[in-house]
C-alpha cells in the first residue's frame, strides 16, 4: 500500500492547480453572476491535456489512470467548480468517443474533442426518466443509412453551447437492453434548444433542454453496438462519480482552507475568531470527513483503474460520501464567515450552491445507496 | 398546559395564510429573481396589523403576545420567507419606537410605522463588530439639542428603500453600558447608503452599509435614556430570533408540503416516489424535527411573554435549534426534488437559500450556544 | 396555548421527584448489578398512586391526562430508569384492565393492579411477530366457559415476577382483527417461564419468554369484545409510546444535569473543563434538543389526552424523536465524564445502557418512521 | 498509490482471521460475562508475533510497519474486540522497552514481553492528570542506584495480572519535560492495586488503580533519557491512537456483517427485513462510513511509518473519526436486531459496550479535534 501521490501525480497537481489560480479562481464569481460559459478557458485546459485525462493514448488522449484524473479534477475545482464540473462531462464524451467509435466519427471528432476546440454533451436524463434511467424513450429508428432521432432529454450540461452529443436513445425494445449510445452533431436539422435554465448554482455551464424532431444521424456514429448503450451508460457513470465526487473535495478544500484563513484574521471580542475552541473544534471536524472523503474518492478510482469487480459499489460510495461530506463542509465554512459568508463578494456562498448538485446528478446520493445496500446483501465482502 | 391554538390564534393563522397565498407565494420567484422590494405589499400587510403585532396597543398596535406574531410570522413565510423576514425586523422598528420614543417621535412616527406607510431599518452591526456587539464603534456625541452620528452599519436590511432608521450608537464609554438607541430619520443629511449587497437569498429586500458623516438627530430621538441601548437591543433580539425561526419553520413547513405533494406525483420505476421507504423515512424524519422545532419556538415565545427569568435562554434555543432544522429540512425537500430541487423553476432551490442566513443572523448559531451554554453553567435549573 | 405546569402537575412532579431522590436513585445502581427486581418498592409507588396514574377514577385509578402521567414518569426515570420504565408497562395493564374489563375481573384485580399488590405483564411480542405484532400466533380457543391458550411470547417484562397477564392471542382468523385481548392468572397451570435474560441494561426488571400450554382461562377474562384485542394493543402503545418517550426524557436529564456537575468540578489543564467553549457549545446543543424533545412529547400526549385524529402519529413522532435524543444525551454525557463515565461508579454508563432499549421497543423507531411516513402521504396537515 | 493489500498483508490479515474465528470468537462473550482475561489466548497470540508486531526485529520482534499492524489489528478485534484492544497495549509496551531500553533490561524482559509469557502495562494517566497527561504527579526521585517511585495511576489495563509496568513520572521539573518514562517490576515491594474496576465494557482485560509507595526501581530501567518520558508517550500514543482506531473498525466490520446476516434471515410482514429499503438505505450508510474511516486509519498509519511531519494530526483524525464512526454501526447494527440486539445472547450489544471506551481512551475524541485544529491553524497543508 502507498498513499502518497507518485512524482507524475505531483507533476500534474501542481500544474491543475497553477492553472486553478490563474486561468479560473479569479474569474470564476464573475462568470456565476453573468451565467458565462468560459470555452475559450476551456480550450485552454484542452491545450494542457485537461480534455482528455483518461482517453487512450491510442486515440491521443493522455490515458491516465482514474486516479490521477480525479487528483487533477479535485485541483481544478479549487478554482472553479462549476467549470471543472463541465470539464469532467467533456472528458467523459471525449473518452467514450475515442473509446467506442467507428473509424469515421475518430477521424471527425477525436482530435478537436481531445483539444476540446469542439465541445461535448452528454444526453441521458429525460423529462421522465432520471434515477430510472433505463425506462428513457428518446427513440432512435433505423431507416437505411441513417438513425431518426425523436424525442427529449433534459438536464443537458453545455447544450446549446456545444458541438458534439453523445445520446442514449432507444433502438429495440423496451429496458436497459434495447437502448444505444449514438454520437450527433449538436447542430444537426431538427435539433432545438430549450431556454437556459436558470439554477441555484453551476452558472459558468449553461443548461437546456434538447428536442429531437426527426433528427437524421448516419448510422456509423452509433458506439460500440446497438443495445450496448446502457453498458457504456454505466461504465460512464462510475467514472462520473469519480469525477464529480472528486469535485467536491476540491470546493470543500478550497472552502476549508478560506474559513481557516478567515479564522485566522477575523476578530471578535478582542481576539482572532480562531482562538475559540468551539470553532477550532468545527474545522477539525471539517478537515477530518474532508481527509476521510478523499481517501474514499481515491480508494474507488483506484478500484476502478483495477476493473475491480466491486469498482461499481465503491463508487457509489464515494460518490455519496464525497459529494455529501463536501456539501456539508461548505456549509460549515460559510456559518465560519458569519454573514460575509452569505454575500457574493465572498466565494463561501457560490461554493455552498455549485457544490449542491453533486448530491443530485450522476445518480441521487439515494440512488447510490440503493447500490450499495444492493451489493452487500447480495454476497459477502472481506472489508465492507 | 395547552397545546392548541385558541380561537384568536386560528383567526390570525389563517388570515395570515390567505395573505401568503395571495399577495406573496404568487410573487416570491419574480421577486428574488428581479431583486425587487415589495414596498406595496408590505404596506398592504400593514393594513392588516402584521407591521405592529406586538406593539403596544396604546400606541395603536395590535398588542399580540410574542406567541400569536410567531404563528402569523410563521405562516407568512410560507409565502414568501424574504419579505416576511423583512416584516418581522419592520415590526421591531415598530415596538421599539411604539414602545420607547418619546412624545414628539410617538407623534410623527408611529402612526405611519404601524401602518407600514413609513418603512424601517435596524442598525445595530458594524463590519468589526457582529457578534461582539457591544463593541459597536458609531459614535452619536451631544451638541446642544442634537445628537451628531459618525460611523457605519453593514448589513442593514431594508437599508436605501426605508425611512425610519433605529441606530445603536455609542453616547458614552466603552462597552455595552455605553450605547443608546436613537431613532433617526433615514433620508437625513449626511447619511449615505452602500451598494445593494449581492446576497445568496433574501433578495426581495435591499441589504446596503450605512455611512453616518456627522448627522444631526434631535435629541428627544433617543429611544428610553442614554446608556439603554444595548438593553434595548437584547430585548429586541430575544423577539428577533423568536421571529426569525418563525420564519424558518414556516419555510421548513412550505418545503416539507410541497417535497410530500412531489413525492405523490413524480414517478420513477413504475410508482410514485412516495412508495420508495427510503424516501417515506427521510419525510417523516423532516416532519418530526419540524414539529419538534415548531413546539421549541412556541415554547420560547411563551417564555418570552410570561418574562420568564430564563426566556432568553430559552429564545436562543429556539432560534439555533429551528433554523438549522429549517435549513436541513429545506435541504432535504431540495433532495426529493432531485434535479427539479435545483432549478429556479421550482421553489426549493430559493428556499434553501432564504433560510441559509437566518442560521447566522440575530446572533449566529454560535453566539446562541455560547448563551445557552453559559446559562446552564451558571445556575441548575430544573427542567433544562 | 399554555407552556407552564399547573399547581397540580408542579404537585406531582414534585412528589415524583421526591420518589426517585429517595427511593430510586440510591439503588439504582445496586439493582443493576445485582438484577434485582424491587417490587417493594414499585408497591410503594403503587400506594402513592403511580401504579394507576392514568386509570379511570371510577375503577379507583388516578384517572389522569396522559400528559400528566408523563411528567411524572420523566421524574421518577430521573431516579432509575429500569424501574420507571417496567412501572409505565405495569400502568398499561392496569389501564387495560380497569377500561375493558368485565366486572368479575375487576372485582378480582383491580385493586390490587392499582395498589400494585399485584404486579403486571404485557404479553404481545412474540418469537416471530416483533415489528408485524398483527402476524402473532398465539391461540386462544374456546372451549366451553374456558378459552385454552397456546403459543409464546418473548421479550416480557416483569415475566416471572408478576401476577397478571395481559396476553394477545388470536380467537379468529388471521390478521389484526383475529386477535384478543385475555387476562391471565400469571400463576396457572401449564404457563412455564424461560430463563432471565441477560439484557445490556434494564436489569432491575427481569424479562423473560413465556410459554402457554393448554392454559385454561375463563370467558369472562376477555377484555372488551373477541377480535379487538389489537385495537386496544394499538390503543395502549400510543399511550406506552408517550411513557417510554418520558423515560428517555427523565434520563437524559439527569446525565444532563451530571455533565454540568461535573463540567463545574473537574480540573484539566488548570480549569474546570467547563470552561472550555469545545464543551459548553456540546452541553448547549444537549440541553437545546432536550428541551425540543420534551414539548414534543407533551404536545404528542396533549393530542392523544384530546382524542385529536393524528394522536397516533404524535405519538410515534415523540417515541422517536425523544428516545433517540435520549440516547444521544446520554451518551455525550457519557463522553463527558470521560473514562469515569465508562465505570459502574458513576451513572453515566448506565444511563446509556438503560436508554437503549427505549429506540426498540413500543415499535421501534423505524416502525415509527413507517406509521408517520405512511400518515404524512396520505393526508395534507396544516401544521406538519 | 495502491489502496490494495500485498501478499504479506494478505497472509497476516488471514492468520489473524482464523486467530480471531478460533481462539477469540468463540469465547468472548463468556470472557466479557465472567470478567474473564484470558492469559493463555494472549500468549498463543503471542507465539504468533502478535505481541511485538512493531518491535524492532534487532531485539527480535517482528518489525512490522504500523499499516500492517493496524490490518491485524482489526482482524483479530472481529473475535473479540476487548482482547484485541489489550493486546494493542501489551505491543505498545513491548515496542517502548525493546526500542528505548537499556541492555540489562532489554535482557531480562524483551524476550519474554515478545513471547507474552510476561504482559505489560502502560501507566499513564492519573486520578487527576486525564487529558492534560503532561500534568502527571507520580513521582520518581532518584536516589542513588534506584528511583523512589511514589504516587498514583488509574484506569490501568491488566493491571494486577501483569508482570511489567512502563511508568511515566516525574523526575524533573513541572510539565513535559520533566517526566521519564521507567520499566518498573509490577510485583515490586510497595506497588499495590486498588480493586477491579467494574467496566461498562472491556471486561476481558482487568483495569485497576496502581499506587506506588516507596518503590525502588534500579536507575538502568529508564526508558531513553531522563526528561524523555513524555516524547517518548506522546510518540506510543500516535501508535495507539492508530491501534485503537483499528479495533474500532474491526469491531464495527464484525457488527456489519452480523446485520447483514440477520437482515437475509429475520422475516418480518411476509418478507425478509432486508427487503426494506428504509433498512437498506441504514446498511449502506454503514458500509461506506465503515470503508471511509478504514481508509483514513490505513492513511495515519503510513504517514506514521513515513515519520510524516503530519503523522500526529493525522492519527488524530484516524483516531477520533474511526472510533466515532466504529461505534456508530455498532449502534446501528443493534437496532437492526431490534429486541435481539439487546439480550447477551447475541454479540451486538456487546460490541456497542466494548466499542464505547475507544472514544475515551489515548486521547479523548475532544483532545483529537483540539490536536488536529491546532495544527489546522499553526500551518498551511496542500490536502487538508
Amino acid at each position: 500500500m502507498d498513499f502518497e501521490l507518485n512524482e507524475d501525480q505531483v507533476a500534474f497537481a501542481d500544474m491543475a492547480t497553477a492553472f486553478a489560480k490563474t486561468e479560473l479562481e479569479p474569474f470564476a464569481a464573475k462568470w456565476d453572476e453573468e451565467h458565462f460559459f468560459p470555452v475559450d478557458v476551456i480550450r485552454k485546459a484542452g491545450e494542457m491535456g485537461f480534455a482528455s485525462l483518461y482517453s487512450p493514448e491510442s486515440a491521443g488522449g493522455l490515458g491516465l489512470p482514474r486516479l490521477d484524473a480525479s487528483i487533477i479534477f479535485e485541483r481544478l475545482s479549487m478554482g472553479c467548480t462549476s467549470t471543472t464540473a463541465y470539464l469532467t462531462i467533456h472528458n467523459m464524451v471525449t473518452w467514450m468517443v475515442t473509446s467506442f467509435a467507428r473509424q469515421e466519427v475518430l477521424d471527425k471528432y477525436a482530435e478537436s474533442l481531445i483539444s476540446a476546440q469542439l465541445l461535448g454533451s452528454y444526453c441521458l436524463t429525460e423529462p421522465n426518466s432520471g434515477s430510472d434511467a433505463a425506462s428513457l424513450k428518446t427513440s432512435a429508428v433505423r431507416e437505411g443509412d441513417h438513425y431518426i432521432l425523436n424525442g427529449s432529454k433534459v438536464f443537458i450540461s453545455g447544450a446549446g453551447s456545444t458541438d458534439v452529443l453523445v445520446v442514449m436513445a432507444r433502438t429495440g425494445r423496451a429496458g436497459a437492453r434495447g437502448v444505444s449510445a449514438i454520437v450527433v452533431d449538436a447542430h444537426s436539422e431538427g435539433i432545438s434548444y430549450g431556454r437556459c435554465e436558470d439554477k441555484m448554482g453551476w452558472n459558468s455551464q449553461p443548461t437546456r433542454m434538447i428536442s429531437f424532431d426527426n433528427v437524421k444521424v448516419p448510422v456509423e456514429n452509433l458506439l460500440s453496438e446497438e443495445g450496448e448503450g446502457f453498458v457504456l451508460a454505466m461504465k460512464g457513470l462510475d467514472g462520473g462519480r469519480i469525477n464529480i465526487a472528486s469535485c467536491s473535495i476540491g470546493t470543500a478544500q478550497q472552502a476549508l482552507n478560506q474559513a481557516r484563513a478567515y479564522m485566522l484574521e477575523r476578530k471578535q471580542f478582542g481576539k482572532n475568531i480562531g482562538e475559540f475552541q468551539g470553532l477550532q473544534f468545527r474545522l477539525a471536524d471539517m478537515a477530518t470527513e474532508l481527509v476521510a472523503a478523499r481517501q474514499l474518492v481515491r480508494l474507488a478510482a483506484s478500484k476502478l483503474d483495477l476493473q475491480h469487480p466491486d469498482a461499481t459499489t465503491y463508487c457509489a460510495m464515494a460518490k455519496r460520501y464525497a459529494t455529501d461530506v463536501g456539501f456539508k463542509i461548505c456549509d460549515d465554512a460559510l456559518q465560519i464567515f458569519g454573514g460575509y459568508g452569505y454575500i457574493k463578494e465572498y466565494p463561501l456562498e457560490r461554493h455552498l450552491r455549485d457544490s449542491r448538485v453533486h448530491r443530485i446528478l450522476e445518480g441521487t446520493n439515494e440512488i447510490m445507496r440503493v447500490i450499495i445496500g444492493r451489493r452487500l446483501l447480495a454476497d459477502t465482502h472481506s472489508e465492507f
